[in-house]
């Protein structure tokens, strides 16, 4: 697939068929992650894949189990139910069937990778340019072999147990949990807000004019639909 | 050009051409930067372009000057004129050669792009995972289009300044600075550890046997060339 293409079409994939990820891509998809650079190239990222043995299934459930939790909160402090999310057709309300959809099947997604990082240095909020290069990169091989996922952070919620269950050491950040699959639905174009609202030309705030999206780029408001 | 081909040779690059990029190219460049996905699509990654006008060199002699002392500190620190650094085929005298060329030239490098976060919440580690999937759509795009880049940090070392010189608020992390610019060497395959280092299955360093490199991958260590 085009460079292009795959960038424009890696869509938020959260609802999957069960179908397993044949080895080879997966080693495809992973030899895609690994390409990424890292600070001083020093390579500490680490992926610990979840397929389906005893102890990835647990896994797989302990987070399930937050993801679960998770969003029964955020949909009723959030009013996923309340305002157009009565109405079937809103956006709210199609997100908030793809998040149902999502955490009551978590367990049957094939492949869930966390993205680890061996920290050489205290937690800093800029380390994550160590191992969310190759997050991108891994969904975007992904997306050019007909799989989807998304970059979550549920895990967060069950990580004293995870860490006992996968032997996941201390000095290890769990830095993004990747559920991947084949799509139940489809790949297609990712909505964004215009580009002139996200690119700025010599100071913040400060305007660039040729930054003009491609041509029938369609567009789309930041953050889940609100009202 | 194809995805995995992009993938696999989007080196970090570090000796540039003075050229200018044109703005059309600097919009497909940022346009694919803004497709990755961030936290609950919230896109609160902006993108501030230094280029040619007075505050950006301002803000570009900033950076390099912090580039230089860091990179004269890590040069006696790290022994780059020690051991094999003496020997000028070596890969640590080659890395040295470039990384003096980098700092050097910094201001003459044709575009900066300081890669940003307006923070929703407090600062965290996987607060980066809204912005540095969209540095790698960036450098992935940039290379395509026969551009280079890397992902540094060194304006952290001048950030009150620029924050000050360029109105970035408070609130807003400089998650990354890249440069940009057309490569005065090559692109290339980029080498890397081998997969089964890199990848574990079902728990923490537990062996992935499928987990193998495409044939006729070259492997490098990991980090800076050491001795």
């Amino acid at each position: 697939m085009e460079l292009f293409e795959a960038i424009a079409t890696t869509r938020a994939i959260r609802r999957f068929r069960p179908d397993p990820i044949p080895e080879d891509d997966l080693a495809t998809i992973l030899f895609a992650a690994s390409r990424a650079p890292s600070g001083s190239n020093r390579q500490l990222f680490r992926f610990v894949l979840l397929r389906d043995d005893e102890t990835s299934r647990q896994a797989k459930a302990l987070i399930g189990g937050v993801a679960r939790a998770a969003w029964n909160a955020k949909r009723d402090h959030d009013g996923y139910d309340r305002g157009s999310g009565n109405d079937e057709s809103s956006p709210k309300a199609r997100m908030a069937r793809a998040m149902q959809h999502f955490v009551e099947h978590y367990e049957e997604i094939p492949v869930n990778v966390l993205a680890c990082l061996i920290r050489h240095r205290a937690p800093t909020p800029a380390e994550g340019a160590s191992v969310y290069p190759a997050c991108q990169n891994l969904l975007l091989a992904a997306r050019s072999l007909g799989y989807g996922g998304v970059i979550t952070g549920w895990h967060a919620g069950a990580e004293t147990e995870l860490r006992e269950l996968l032997g996941i050491p201390d000095g290890v950040a769990i830095s993004a949990c990747i559920p991947l699959g084949r799509p139940l639905g489809h790949h297609g174009p990712v909505r964004r807000r215009p580009l002139a609202e996200l690119v700025y030309d010599g100071g913040w705030e400060q305007p660039a004019p040729w930054a003009v999206d491609p041509p029938g780029t369609r567009f789309a408001q930041a953050g889940p639909p609100r009202s």
